[in-house]
């Protein structure tokens, strides 16, 4: 099975959904992207279609948006 | 390990979601409830801290907000 990618940027939403994505999925079945850290993949990420983190973008490219920490402006500052 | 429970309201959003939900972490380890159909849960769904449809509400107790579908209101009608 593919990955998925979750992308955060280091907010208490995105460290609290990180945990539970990683215990509901497994830590081997997810990248985690700091895009906060590695802005290098904020282009990445929004072409996947993220418009908040955090997000989880799954194997077959749907971007689920879960709970709410910072939209990708904000990100970007 | 104990189940997830998947609250949704049959929207296309929810729908959408529940697929991606169920291949991520399998069917077996998350009950799916239509709040709009089974109208007795929605309190349940509300006392766990559901806001929105579609959720996860994990083994631990964490409410995963999905996107969005609908408000709680709006599944009340």
């Amino acid at each position: 099975m593919s990955k998925s990618i979750f992308y955060h940027a280091g907010c208490p939403v995105c460290v609290s959904a990180e945990h539970d994505i990683i215990n509901l999925i497994g830590k081997d079945n997810v990248d985690v992207v700091h895009i906060g850290d590695d802005r290098s993949r904020i282009e990445e990420a929004e072409k996947a279609g993220v418009k908040s983190v955090p997000a989880l973008v799954t194997p077959n490219g749907n971007v689920l948006h879960i709970n709410f920490g910072a939209s990708m402006d904000e990100v970007k500052g």
